[in-house]
């Protein structure tokens, strides 16, 4: 029997804050109240002064992602061990299928892959072509692995993008199984076009990154996956909203009625495109990422989807390529390797921003780091939550804490870190994982392979956009 | 001690809904899970097949209102009984003093006309004038009588209206003692011209009261509200929101991040405008009220306003006058005394229309009927949780339940029904108040006097509308 | 010689209403102004009390076309003569290549058509397909053929339809030689699902129709072609807009300060959706067109467009198919041939129900009925305005006749009149083409064969949806 | 008989462009067509490669304006000589009667003022108090005045400030009158109240300026001024909108069909903020005007309204005060002086940052200078077109020419230029004011006394903000 009272702190749910102690024993939260007693043996962590909040949960990470004949840096032990070291407690990765692979290969492999893993995980899985074995597969891996949501690119022509018919088919498997479509919102079309416009134009680093995917590309993207949606009748999840134009379509929606969410990366609340026109190109090269950084404006409108509830959750899309990986791009931006780092900063990047400055209270940002993700994605209250019966997931988080961000300094794999030299004030003191402290004031205590995937289960018959289109449809047949 | 085991049922809260059993013990809920044991001579409540919830409260009531020479048929007797009939636990009234009445003495006469409630109760108190005392009671009221909600009428012209130099100045009186304005939205100077415009045509019925009040002298007003509270960085919270204009209002303030509330009424959300040309003056005038009902489209904008979250709580604005009382207006709509009932049939409503629909989950039914409202006035979670140490106000919710809604069966004491004739599939089944079953398969059991009125504690020192503006003021001097 | 003088009426134009007599010679208006002296032999238009008008320019017609093996009831004779017994004085109809026909070929075919035209008229040309020789032929059409717009279909799967890739290369063919790409937005492949689930449904008949295209279906393929044209730089027109969602996506645009316009059809701005729930089979039939009728909101929607700016024209997609040919569809509302007349009624409809109600002006009507029309594609202001130098296609307008609209008594070849038992107040007492009187009165005087086919220049260099996209890309590459 | 010919040049109208000469005579245009032949002692102005478009029109001017004991710098002369030399040939000024002060006195008084100018000119004329005699005189300025536009100062709390009920009063009066209210929209109570919270922070210098007038401030006026026009059914013009917040309130009103239109400065299109922070309090203080300055966003919402048509004129609120009067506010912002100057700037201001940057047109250029004032206030087609029979007030454009404002070179009496400093492309290189040639190449040949005092015909029956309110009250009382 391990224990680990947690005593003095202020305990940070989304819906409430309040002074509590907590106590956990064997991977879960066993008490909280006033003035718990700590049982023999156990660890005291002093929380005086200090928030206690649920682990955070990244719901968009790619470890060790085979990409264009090389793999990220980080593996999926030293991803989710340097999310560990930033209060993240859980982190929600994909398995993408090259088109044609059966997808249970693919499950398959990034299941083993993942195996190693220092925290909980669980896969969406990407539909990245359609006959009848995929339509299978999708229910296999709702009914028998717990995957309750997929994954489709409207980008990346002549590769792994999906056109209409296939996220039509899709997206109407996905109701029938209660289970999340989600997807990266940019037309494929116009970001194949513009590339080539902008090489016409003699652009060819870095700074053509984002001439290429301007935000038009993505709202159309974004309101185009949102009207199959509603047609359909099936909620909907847009990944990395990086711009006004997405975070409106979805704000629309919503305002409609229509049950859609949406997810904002911690890059693109903070850092802005001025930085594809850093002289260094490997500076430049390494902010490529898509959808990519966007003018100060949309930052703004970010924070204000959060704060009004338009937008959901926070994620980081963690991706880390080197600057010898990025290099590949040299001569031309298409072919430098999309992917930036974060799943370490996260947490202390959206209190700096968002807490410091009065945006959100702390209870919103809980919601919004794991609370929301937990409950999107079937894992709430298990995850994402500091009460009784749950994991014991947890930071502790000293809101007068500083630190500097810096490549030099992270436990990630990365070599560069698109948070260098920022200085946040909050950040977690102690990170318990699975009841166990698995960072203590800066000491990594990170364990190779104690990571569990978490099967994430279906959602049920209330599974709907709205009824709206139900209600349409049910009059039904004219009598003559 | 006195023990109630709630056995079987689906405990709803607004972040998640599970199987559990609930107990309770002199007032207060102790535990919530799986298969508890009831104590001895515990009373036991099968709950199977129903949804345990969090009584409701309604934050918008006119108990017992002295008006134009006579007073409303329900007293905080009648009415808390019918409130808990109907599932509501708690009800939030209003102090209004008149004009140059001292705030304090308008209070204590509220307080001791309340003492014969049934269910628990606090008090908004209206803001209806302004000098040094009314700024000081503010702060009485706050810090030692547990008010942290005042109510502006920007209505009712050479009456209770406050214009834009009172609003400003109780706004930024609100904002430092830590207490949420709240506003009744609509121009008085419009309503004023247009009571008079309307008649100059002959129209004197029941029918010229929408028309001299429309959406657009509602949606000017909140929006004016919303902009003063902007300046003056404070929360707000519009009460009966009734219209698109002033849900579009909301909606843009929110989505600029700033903390703005809305409040709509079960009528609203149900009933439309084409009562006020009931050939039958009782009828036309017993659903003359302000803001009046409004033609259909804009009941589907206020449901899509609380599903999509720029709406967050339901109320009735319970103000029962009866045909009598209602015939002083015969001869001009604008001496029809405004009000209708509600609060006992607001919980029904509210479920058919909403969740049998599918426009919300039982999670964010109560949301809108108790959760909301107990954290925008600072009851989360002794009132709108059902957890360990809340008061055990419970409502358990027979889902297949059905009744018709009438004046002829109602527990309300006044003599019409807005709801008249509706059938509702969705009803209490048993009510709790204080641990106590109030209400049992029709059988209501409320005991006078045993209501307890309930201070709500003041908001702290993050209670800002949204740092923007201290941002920009920050900035400071220029030295020259 | 041949001169005509109206007299004494109030000469309406887009910029302003006076009164003047206007004279006209040999097809042209020579002179307006007061007091006009006939010349010998002039013929003389009493206009008083009257309007005179440009003639209508309805930019949206199908005269004779070949459809599922059979063709429309008004062929280019009769088509044309009944637009001039409604004072609709040109026509802009639409060629429309099968995939894989050379476009030139097309042309031809329809031009040969037309030979039989009463008035005169000029082509869109539709781009079904793409390859080079499309590329070329659209150069042809421009240069030398006075074609200065092109169609683009986004419904009907596996026929005309075009995907992204044929929209991106034809928009951006038109933008190099100053041509209007225009859209039927509608999403095909939503559209395609839609119908089979609808007959899943066991939906059959002309009831189904509307429920395979939704608002959405067409909102969602405006807002993607706006997306590409604001990418691509071109301006764009987006043909019937039917619902609130395409205006939306048009007024979105606007306020970007993109060039975008609208087109609304006489029937959308006046008929709903319960004409397909008649038990009738051939009356419900006859409405079927796309994008169907829709929910009266839609309607006032439509209006708030045209008096805000943010729509611009009116026309009638006028497509006449008999109650044989719809029964065509008797089984499967699918194979129903779409289409329904209208350019006999446009401009009374649209006065009636725009001018008398207060919703435009004289000149707003003017603006809408002809000289949008004129400016957008090139036409003004030989056509769309009364004035010295311009063609003689007038109409008298008479603001206080009053007409029933019947299929009993139009001189249009349909056998069914979507306006049917209208009686509207605003009618054609005189209407003039090339400067002949060719109705008078009810007195019908079209000529076979005389109208001309127009030829409209091509944009200049200023055609562009605006400069942001340009200047974005005009900072360049960055020197490292 | 004096004639000049312009030769050689584009005409430009709000509706085309098009190769002709224009002849004038006597003051009037006579003839507008190619090759027109001189008539003998023409005088020839050769238009080769320039624009040759209606003289400009400034509707928002302070002439002459006494001033806290002070007059501004530019008289009735200086200040139209300044503004022919810009290109602008003819002004609409204001006359302010001090609250109790007769209007016809203070219109009689500033009439006097006027006969120094040396260019056309009109007033609107001020509302700042209420009584019978204010409703009277309203009627005989209208029927017996040629003044048909009525201002509000919604700000200057204890000054010329309106509350609701006066502009209640008088917007109904310009109803009845068919007169147009004008609205200077910022919350004065709210200003008020900045103000003091701005000095209290220790802000005495411009920079408190803007912190004291924020957008929402504007906003709100714009709304609620709007809102009760819309109650009242009258159209409403709103004069410097400076910001996002109150473009958006009229794109809002006239989406719901409302006739709103809205004024904007070419200082406020093209001056951001930051002005105010300048350590030199001269040039700090000589942007204080109302509304302030605002960031860099607002000015691209502002061409945008330009561009889609929501906003609709360009003026500048020339208001010229000097360093020495300025400096009355040293020690407190508040106390300067507000006004700039820009009537000599702003057409060459709006052309390069308008036509030059592909925003507008020619014709959109003209339209937003001339044309749309002039249909706003019924001067056209006398102004605002060069067609046969308008008033020969001509600029001959020079889009090829030069010029680097500056105080130094600028004829206004003003020691400030709020442009100093900008080379603006597109100059005039001609002015012809009452067919004659007032400025020629730089050369300035104005005359004091010759302007002309213009009567505007009040509006006609039409003359109404939409006829929604009208058709709801139409439906009459019920029969009990």
């Amino acid at each position: 029997m391990s224990n680990i009272l947690i005593r003095g702190g202020t305990v940070v749910n989304a819906d409430q804050a309040f002074q509590a102690d907590v106590l956990t024993q064997d991977g879960k939260i066993i008490a909280v109240g006033p003035n718990l007693q700590a049982p023999a043996g156990a660890t005291v962590v002093d929380a005086g002064g200090q928030y206690v909040m649920p682990g955070g949960i990244d719901p968009h990470t790619h470890m060790q992602l085979p990409f264009m004949g090389t793999t990220t840096m980080d593996d999926f032990y030293t991803g989710t061990a340097a999310s560990l070291a930033g209060g993240t407690t859980s982190i929600i990765d994909f398995v993408i299928p090259n088109p044609q692979q059966p997808l249970m290969e693919a499950y398959q492999t990034w299941r083993g892959w993942a195996e190693k893993s220092a925290a909980d995980y669980g896969f969406h899985v990407a539909i990245t072509w359609w006959d009848e074995s995929v339509k299978r597969d999708m229910g296999t891996l709702v009914q028998q692995e717990g995957v309750n949501s997929f994954k489709h690119f409207m980008a990346y022509k002549n590769a792994i993008m999906c056109d209409d018919e296939t996220l039509v088919n899709s997206f109407k498997r996905a109701l029938e199984l209660g289970a999340m479509p989600t997807v990266h919102a940019e037309n494929g079309e116009l970001v194949y076009l513009l590339q080539q416009e902008v090489a016409k134009r003699g652009i060819t680093g870095p700074e053509g990154h984002p001439l290429s995917r301007p935000p038009t590309v993505e709202g159309e993207a974004a309101n185009r996956a949102i009207a199959i949606a509603e047609v359909l009748n099936v909620p909907i999840y847009v990944v990395h909203v990086s711009c006004i134009e997405s975070a409106e379509a979805i704000a629309r929606a919503r305002a409609r009625g229509q049950r859609v969410y949406g997810e904002v990366l911690a890059g693109h609340l903070t850092v802005d495109d001025s930085v594809y026109r850093h002289p260094d190109f490997a500076i430049a090269a390494a902010h490529v990422m898509s959808p990519p950084f966007r003018p100060k404006a949309h930052q703004e409108a970010l924070w204000r989807g959060l704060q009004s509830g338009s937008l959901h959750t926070t994620a980081t899309d963690h991706c880390t390529f080197c600057a010898a990986q990025k290099a590949a791009g040299k001569d031309n931006f298409a072919k430098i390797p999309n992917g930036c780092g974060g799943v370490e900063e996260r947490m202390a990047v959206v209190w700096d921003e968002g807490v410091n400055t009065g945006r959100l209270t702390p209870s919103e940002f809980v919601a919004v780091t794991s609370a929301n993700t937990a409950k999107l994605f079937n894992l709430y209250p298990n995850k994402g939550s500091v009460s009784v019966g749950a994991d014991a997931d947890i930071v502790v988080w000293d809101p007068a804490g500083t630190k500097t961000l810096s490549a030099k300094t992270q436990f990630s794999k990365g070599d560069y870190n698109i948070f260098e030299g920022r200085t946040v004030t909050g950040i977690p003191s102690h990170t318990l994982s699975q009841g166990k402290l698995v960072f203590v004031q800066g000491d990594l205590r990170a364990e190779r392979g104690v990571g569990r995937y978490v099967k994430r289960p279906a959602f049920n018959a209330n599974f709907t956009a709205s009824k709206l289109r139900a209600d349409v449809m049910a009059v039904g047949a004219v009598k003559r």
